[in-house]
């Protein structure tokens, strides 16, 4: 086994955080978890649902693949497991469909929830039709090879974020956040906290209360000199000012 | 007061253009009253919609925020009123989601028909779902803190245009197009003289007059010297150019 | 005539392919016929449907335009017929909106199928809701001029792809693929044979054979020399790395 | 004369600031001037100088102008007097030459200090060695027609700043700023004080002193609850997180 | 030989136009050979140049690439001649690093001129000391393979226009532009002319001339309703407006 | 000490590489290390330099800023020492201009070699003067304030690359690798075979030799089956194709 940072590994037998708890964090969605989690690990907005209203949770897969060539998200199914969302990142930007309906198929024979993948996807009416979510950063037609090596189940950057196999995924109709499996009680205990005191929030900001008042930001504004103006002292003073 | 234009102001009092105008104006097109205001006020391509099939008009209220920060959302909510429109601008471009669930549901509470923003929103689903309609540059379920002075109800840039506070606004799947307070019965007016003329248009394209001819293009072609060449004789031309 | 290369040349009575043909070709996805082709013709990521689940196809009718004009739109339609699809580029980069649903209602009358069009489209709701189907690059309210030549039925270039007037051109949500007339009864035959081995394997994929073995990847792999670790084998080759 | 916002209007005879205030700005970088405005008026890192280590300041001449043609830029010329910068916009972003050595030559011979252009610029190698400063946000050999109307002298924007004819602006190879003419006068001053601020500064770091000290950022850091570990108490808390 | 359009083709012996043609081509800047040209073939604003002041002209050879893999511009050095300039596209957007120092090399001992990539380049430093010119989308040290096919010698897609293996290009500063070899004769006479009208045009625009009378735009102004307004009646108007 | 993944830690005394090693380095290419390592470590190509002909190589730290924001920046100076290289990345995207000529100060009498920042640089007139030297992803006038919580030596992501503190870091014209120190020894090793065997290839390139036999390419091309036609035989196939 070699000791250098390796591109060409498939890592077997990543350890799995426990369904249950996938499904209970697929029971928020993915702001909350964020900003449960202190706000990290989020994928950012580039990633984006080829379906709307959907939600999942899973456990991580990688897959690192050259551009244009897909041959490690072939190599990747075979680690899958139920539960299981597979993540691909081509190791340069790259818009190429690396993925579609035949490749759902398999993942989908194998429980595996959904794919996230920094790169592009195909057969997208299909997909949607068979009910297999994605998130992606492109869609195209343009075919991939099967001839470069990559990796599976390696750390994979997408999005700014590190992602780990063996992490917990989440993504809805805002984007995806990776969670640490050994945060993962947390995130869902703090996920639920956050819940139930953005009820109260929301049923006094309902009933009318500003964020202002409830947050206390009528300090901050004043700490940082903002003024109130009428519209006629302003009119006043950009006149003066032209 | 001070006489520099200033960064760090909430202005209070902007008058609005009547109800009845803006409902109104809600009656067309963000396309049609683009064409009638001769092709001012449009906001660009980038603000897109996070719904489908849905028009607003209001009257605008604006806020400028610091990248990743949303403290001037929520000065903005205490300045917004019944059939407002709230608009926002970071200062430097910034993808974050500076509004979600609760900042709709007190924005709601307030009788604010909506949301534009030049930077990102997140709870896409939860604001589809409660019906807060949002034209966005991006979805991010990145958070914002509220730290850093902005602006509320001065005039702002988005999409290449000036918005200033207590003009009109419209939105639909278009994009969104800002109407001055002074020229909204004109725009109104010149929308429905549009419509008007534009719906003899279409019957007379639907029975198969050509806009060569409607709009008089003929002439045009010939002016600049555009010649009609059989498939054969253009065949011909390439091959001597080849 | 000129035997130059002409920006300024209207080409009429380009022979189209048989009708039957551009309807055999509308039962095959983008990426099926892409594929069938060996991934030529098409015409990349950038062109988004305005719509969802909607398949054309249809013989072409190109428009090279100016930017922010769309004089030559209205010089093509002369030149359209059933089961045509207009496909418009500009001479520039331009995210104006050269096409609404008066020029759609102009198109429909002449049997024409669908738009695809390298540059902006508007009224994206009217449009939906009669029907039309449109390809863009981007959506805008912006207007356009009519002061400007260009070309009909040239050779145009769009997303990476030359478009000949008279080709082939199929478009779905997967995007749009050109292909020459006289490769259509082949890439209609290809494509139903790729449909057909696509069934077995689809079939096989679903009772759990993996595309490793399908494909015989396995070896390639190993010809790659990707390496298989185990979990805590990739844990202590990491460490000795850190 | 129409009360309608015009986009066909040529504005003669706008007053301009002193020419000594407008050398005497330029005696001042960009990013200084920007600071001591409050940080305001920076028109955006999208626009970028053709030529290294120049600097100018001037009076502000504003074009607008329609995608792909620079009839406007031909009328602002006329309306062009020394000391002055022109500042080309177009309704809609475009990437074509807009402007070259011709052009150059003839804003030169009125006294024309140097180009900001949101569009593209050509004959770049002649530009530079004629001495003539363009700041653009592409170059690009694409010509453009003038065919098409637009306005000179009118308020336009640029990188999300509203830029007023008669306002100074400076460039450097930090980009662009505009100050409003009144403001003039005390963004030399307030430049002037933040320099001899900046020296003793300069001064302190240079000599080892920290920027935490000198800004009294260790009480924010405190305040925000920012966390000292020591590496290895930093390893020991990711291992337990892991 | 296969009568479909081929991925996996090498053609040889392209026939060039004289070297002192393309010589007498590098006489003149891109800008004025594409408006020569009727404003055709600039393969637009993303190619830029890794030097300054270089203008090159050549005969072109094509090179088709997988992305991340240069396997076949080492197919395409083969084909190369002295007066070459290569050319290469990517099937799908890609940044990596195609060529460096090495493939450089390689060319200057074959006579080519320097290279145009739609992709990346690396060894821009080394590249720049050894005077080999290149102009490219992006700069990446990142690597490729050489395991997947492509094409020298067909027609290729660069920046929105069609390249042929056999055509004069030229480059410099403002990016580059493709002459079809027939059209090369015409082009350098054109191009010649031009220069010859643009000298008398600069010594009229140096002496205070101005466009407006010189290319008759007034009466275009005057046709377009272009209105000019004092300052002053302008400053009224928009009061009436706002 | 928390032991949650922590966005607000400030990590001191972290373990740096030999200052030798660092130099030994700075003797090979972005692109020959890149190379050497596997392809591994490149961070991508939006990382531009501010200056040219220029090859720094260091110890990072690192430091996680707020968009808008440059607190962290002067929190990580204190942890600078000789042989450094500071690498910021935000956790957005963000244009701003987080860094000066003030900054650069302070590092430099610390013994800082350089700044990387995945985000904007402002005062790059000022920074080659003194020879700072830069690579950024945008260049930004645009300041920022000091008001929110990041961390300081914390792994940190940029342009698909995970960064960690005490690594060794490489910029040149090409970009910017990263080596982890542990691999530094083995990445100047292979670095240094490297270019030996370069230059005997260089040799045999430059008498000649194609890259064709030299990598054993024409058995590649073979097995992918890609065909030799001569011209004659190209245009004959094309024309039984159009």
């Amino acid at each position: 086994v070699s000791n250098v940072r390796s591109n060409r590994v498939i890592v077997t037998g990543v350890p799995r955080p426990p369904i249950e708890q996938l499904d209970e964090l697929a029971g928020f969605g993915v702001a909350t978890v964020h900003e449960a989690l202190g706000r990290d690990g989020y994928l950012g907005p580039e990633l984006r649902p080829i379906q709307q209203d959907t939600r999942i949770a899973g456990s991580v897969v990688t897959a690192l693949v050259w551009p244009g060539d897909n041959l490690m998200v072939h190599a990747a199914v075979e680690q899958c497991a139920p539960g299981d969302v597979l993540v691909v990142a081509p190791t340069s930007p790259c818009t190429d469909g690396y993925f579609g309906e035949l490749l759902a198929t398999s993942l989908a024979a194998y429980g595996v929830r959904g794919l996230i993948i920094d790169a592009g996807v195909r057969d997208t009416a299909e997909l949607r039709e068979m009910g297999f979510p994605v998130w992606s950063r492109h869609v195209s037609a343009q075919g991939t090879v099967k001839a470069t090596a990559g990796a599976v189940n390696v750390p994979i950057v997408v999005g700014g974020q590190t992602v780990y196999p063996g992490s917990a995924i989440l993504a809805d109709d805002d984007g995806v956040v990776t969670v640490p499996q050994r945060d993962l009680p947390r995130a869902i205990e703090a996920s639920r906290a956050r819940e139930e005191s953005e009820q109260a929030t929301r049923e006094a900001l309902a009933a009318g209360e500003l964020g202002l008042d409830r947050y206390n930001l009528r300090a901050v504004l004043k700490e940082l000199k903002v003024e109130y103006l009428t519209y006629e002292q302003y009119l006043e003073s950009e006149r003066a000012h032209e």
